[in-house]
């Protein structure tokens, strides 16, 4: 996607400095930085600060920072005790744990010297996979919200019309590698020139929603309004959304998904005023180990200090936080999850799925079929 | 209620000043300041930039706005471009309307030189019917509380056991005159010694829930974790939410209820995980005239910076504001319709009753007979 018209990714190898550098999302949308990743503390820190986030992108950095550990101890050792602090870092997402394995596959038992440059090899082939990966999500979310604008278009007799869509936190490019989950086939509607506007949750604690899905949307001219989480349900009462779209961290092979604290909130909005809602999300986020969401997922709990303080632009133009809550404690879990009941369809890859075990099956064969890790 | 250890009310008659003088909620939790009201215009503003809020508090207060008017003018032309003022401030709530049409009732056909005096006695006596009717809402909320915690105690086969209540926004003290109405019966079983604790939902976008409902549970001492507004379903879905009780901004003769933006949502959740959701309001705010709350209430909306911007503590202690969202728009609707199949019961001042017309009907006929203005 395009920032101040310039085309941009999430993380990318710089060859003239040979380092990993990422934008540093925690500054979004007040200031856009580019910041190196040079030890595999700084890549830790990065996934666990949140200055990169979304389960495809954290898989993508944690591959990156698997391979520069072995570049510095190629050892087993290393590579294990590599592993396990990134996989410390965000206990919820499975992408994170997909990619390590992905890139501990490739090197199979390769001799020590060629092991640091198969991890790089494989993480830079992990990054290039997530670009067609969201790419294709984009292609197959396309036809659906087309049909919907065409459903749109009859029911008021064919008048110039809007198809309003709802998302919670952020699942556009800034959370991948480029495109996005649940923004990517809202990136292909509007190449397509379909009339779309985006209801953009906030997200609270951390306004994802309004940090970095309203500044998506702003950088590619694509119309959204921020709204604060408990408004969805009132918008869906009075026919204002048509659509909902989410991503997922981690979803189940019955089609259970765990997504951003709220979602499940929307869902059974959606679900009760017979809205359409939809989950984007690679095949490399389904657990095919786990059926059951609510009993098996577990669920960050984050420091409450995103709870009880808050960082924005203050007068002087400076990033500063502000104390909301005087002495009171607060809680802080990061994620919640949607029953597959509620959820119309996951938009995949591969296409189109129903959130039940017998189509995710197939889908599973199907990448078997591909031999692509899972 | 108790501030700093002393009682205190949101609104009184200061004999010394003689004038009325108010707690300026917004500076809460921050700051704890009483500040006069002594023109229409402060009564006004006071209302709308929410220094005073809560349906109930805003009819003591419009009742008391209207009084100082005629005090200065007591015309009839003045009384009604007064209440004109008054009701012009917030559209949803329907006790200032009620409020108002109590004081114009009292006044009658009374020649001018006694309006004024007559209005005041009317304002002082909705202020003190406020406080009993709040108290009698926690008289008959308290058995519910304790009949659940009765039940939980079986259940868990009379270990230890703690209920833990949702509550969304503030329906507490400084909603009202004292006491609350959500609040009202958490303040009685606290007083009865059950163990409870409070999950507080933030309540964006003005944090009326972090900012007052917070700060009230912990002047009382009462066990309470803010969260933010995306977590109640989380909770809920995991056994840790045991009842939820909110407030209502205005409610339907059929028991459709409007409340702060989100009620709904937490209703949907409570109703799929089996959570007795309640209402607790006084029957002032019962809309005797409608019955479909989505059709028929007007929901406000309000300024868009209450989203793009917070306000809080700085580093240095001062309230200071700061801009959350870049170059995106906003809209910021204040209330939600949770509709009467989503309730299960309302606590007001004369008992409970079911959220249908039958059962309303017999609340409406006591009134009647009870010769309450409605």
């Amino acid at each position: 996607m395009r920032t101040n018209g310039k085309p941009q990714t999430t993380i990318w190898y710089d060859d003239q400095n040979q380092c990993i550098v990422i934008i540093d999302q925690t500054l979004l949308p007040h200031r856009f930085e580019i910041i190196p990743l040079i030890t595999l503390q700084d890549y830790c820190c990065a996934i666990r600060t949140m200055q990169v986030r979304g389960a495809p992108l954290i898989g993508v950095t944690a591959a990156f920072g698997l391979a520069i550990a072995l570049s510095n101890d190629p050892s087993i050792n290393n590579a294990a005790d590599a592993s396990e602090k990134l996989l410390a870092t965000r206990p919820t997402a499975v992408n994170l744990r997909w990619a390590i394995e992905r890139v501990h596959s490739a090197m199979g038992q390769a001799p020590e010297q060629q092991r640091a440059s198969i991890a790089m090899q494989e993480a830079k082939k992990i990054r290039a996979d997530d670009i067609l990966i969201c790419e294709a999500i984009g292609n197959h979310g396309l036809p659906l919200i087309h049909k919907l604008h065409q459903h749109k278009l009859q029911q008021q007799n064919h008048q110039n019309t809007t198809l309003n869509i709802l998302t919670h936190c952020n699942a556009g490019w800034l959370a991948t590698v480029d495109w996005g989950t649940a923004l990517a086939p809202i990136y292909k509607a509007h190449q397509a020139g379909l009339p779309i506007h985006i209801w953009v949750d906030e997200t609270r604690p951390r306004n994802q929603g309004s940090s970095l899905t309203a500044w998506e949307l702003q950088q590619q001219g694509i119309p959204h309004t921020v709204i604060a989480d408990n408004t969805g349900g009132h918008l869906m009462q009075h026919g204002l959304v048509d659509l909902c779209i989410v991503g997922s961290d981690r979803t189940t092979a019955s089609g259970d998904v765990c997504n951003k604290i709220g979602t499940y909130l929307k869902a059974l909005a959606a679900k009760d005023n017979n809205i359409p809602f939809y989950v984007a999300l690679p095949s490399s986020t389904i657990d095919w180990t786990i059926d059951h969401g609510i009993e098996d997922i577990p669920i960050e709990q984050r420091d409450a200090k995103e709870i009880t303080h808050m960082t924005g632009l203050d007068a002087q133009g400076k990033i500063s936080e502000i104390q909301l809550i005087a002495n009171s404690p607060a809680a802080n879990y990061a994620f919640d999850i949607t029953p597959a009941e509620l959820v119309s369809g996951l938009i995949t890859e591969h296409g189109l799925y129903s959130p039940n075990q017998q189509s995710l099956g197939k889908l599973q064969q199907r990448l078997r079929a591909l031999k692509t890790n899972i």
